[in-house]
């Protein structure tokens, strides 16, 4: 079968053997999704070599929820331990993670998840709507970290795919939510939606306003802005996993008492929920679609600035 | 009268006139703790010029409390902000603090603070433990940022003055508590109250051990020692002021979803009560008490390693 793979760093498409482990579901893609973690494995973060790509919807082929349509939660618990029998195998030491962590990926024809790790898709809900699951799960994902009320002010720095992602669902909150970015096209997507949205340097002038401030841009100017927008006491929720590592002015954090807070994989439950009632715009966030057997062209598209999600059809 | 001064950037002993705001009380400083602050501001650090100083105990000459002996909560906010209407003033943008931003410290023979910022000290309270207020209210305020359960680890990161007061105090919650040091002499006042010491060779094996850890080194090494330790999840306080920027692997915070959690002042009552219940043992913390007239060896003495609590008697 075809898969998009990483080998030491360099991005190829090649024909593997289809995956056969018969304790696994085994689902054929229907459609995958390039994410800027993508990108960025491809330039050797996290060290994976394998198969890419953790965005998907897909039918079973074989396992419990044969013929059925389904996305996947990407982290693989072991099973056994505190947290995964606490149900929730995000945090589990042992986990591999679908195309990051020692788990080929789905930008294949084919991809393995345990049974327990798929949900299927109502039907009213496209697959274009539904290779969405993951990334807006992890913007849900914030507010387990961060639960937003009504009369908190929220800014979200990034006005990519996961910043726009994270804006409509918290504005769905009711709380009072600014989208900052650079790019006037994607603004207006969140503008659409009546959330309110600004650059950088008109935000910067609203020092102090904000409660919760949302990193999304992966930019370390982001998170000197950020620092700037929050309250004292004020929570500043880093989504991005960028690569190496970022300054913080630590004394302000302490100085503030700001309280930083990492937020990665989101719960699927949440965000189908929110697909089904057509809640969210993910229709604007397409960029553009390519068959699997383009993907190294896809994956520099997907990098090309302006551009949003690349789907890919397998 | 004689104060402690740092004009820009130089520290001078200076003759200076005595405060007469008549809006607040006049404090006859008995003695004064020299803080790692006080180094940091003689440094440059908060671009602060005048008489620096924050730890305190005296007796009001002037003011509501007249005749009685007092400490001082150091942040005299504007009074009116919502902040200081809610009985909180720590994060006044308005705010003065003693030594520290626009308001002349504790190191001279007389300071000013309004009435409200005083607090009685109890008779059985030496004035060799009443001078701790300040610090100890801060290692207190740790709770009031991270509130820490019998159930949960806790490892806290350096050995100096800061970080035997924070360990003392999340140790008399109940939480097994582990004190991260390089000094054996330091960390035996640890051990002498039951606290479980290490150096940080040996904590760094105990990876994801920890629930809360507090970085009280201000060294950049315990920010990745507080990330080591962590469980995913996990809590670290950030108690140190330090100087400059620190390199954060951010991504791990995401991927881990840590939370960071800046920790300045504390309330004074908690520590005050403690100090009256002899619960903590701050005698092991003085190394060097100086008269004012030698302010500046003194500051060259709580400079040098090994040295712990100096105090200043005015």
């Amino acid at each position: 079968m075809l898969a998009l793979r990483v080998d030491k760093k360099r991005l190829a498409l090649r024909d593997i053997v289809k995956p056969g482990n018969p304790d696994e579901a085994l689902v054929r893609v229907l459609l995958s999704g390039i994410c800027n973690t993508d990108l960025e494995i491809a330039r050797g973060y996290a060290g994976f070599n394998g198969t890419i790509g953790h965005e998907f919807v897909g039918v079973v082929e074989k396992g419990a929820l044969a013929g059925q349509r389904v996305v996947g939660e990407i982290n693989a618990g072991c099973g056994e331990c505190d947290l995964c029998r606490a149900g929730d195998p995000r945090h589990c030491a042992f986990r591999t993670v679908l195309g990051i962590v020692g788990r080929d990926g789905a930008h294949a024809e084919f991809l393995q998840l345990p049974s327990r790790n798929l949900l299927p898709i109502p039907d009213n809900v496209a697959d274009e709507h539904a290779v969405f699951a993951e990334p807006l799960a992890a913007a849900c994902g914030i507010l387990e970290r961060a639960p937003v009320s009504k009369d908190e002010r929220v800014a979200v720095i990034g006005d990519g795919k996961l910043g726009l992602l994270c804006a409509q669902v918290v504005a769905l909150t009711g709380a009072p939510t600014l989208l900052i970015g650079k790019h006037e096209s994607k603004l207006r997507i969140a503008a659409r939606r009546g959330i309110e949205t600004s650059g950088p340097k008109e935000a910067a002038k609203r020092k102090r306003e904000f409660d919760v401030v949302v990193e999304a841009s992966g930019a370390a100017s982001g998170f000197d802005l950020a620092l700037d927008l929050l309250r004292p006491k004020g929570k500043l929720v880093l989504k991005s996993t960028f690569h190496g590592t970022t300054e913080i002015n630590a004394a302000r954090v302490v100085v503030d008492e700001i309280s930083i807070v990492g937020s990665r994989c989101g719960r699927f439950a949440p965000a189908i929920d929110l697909l089904k009632r057509n809640a969210i715009d993910v229709d604007s966030l397409i960029s553009e679609e390519y068959p699997l057997s383009q993907g190294i062209h896809a994956m520099k598209r997907a990098r090309t600035r302006g551009v949003l999600k690349v789907l890919l059809r397998s």
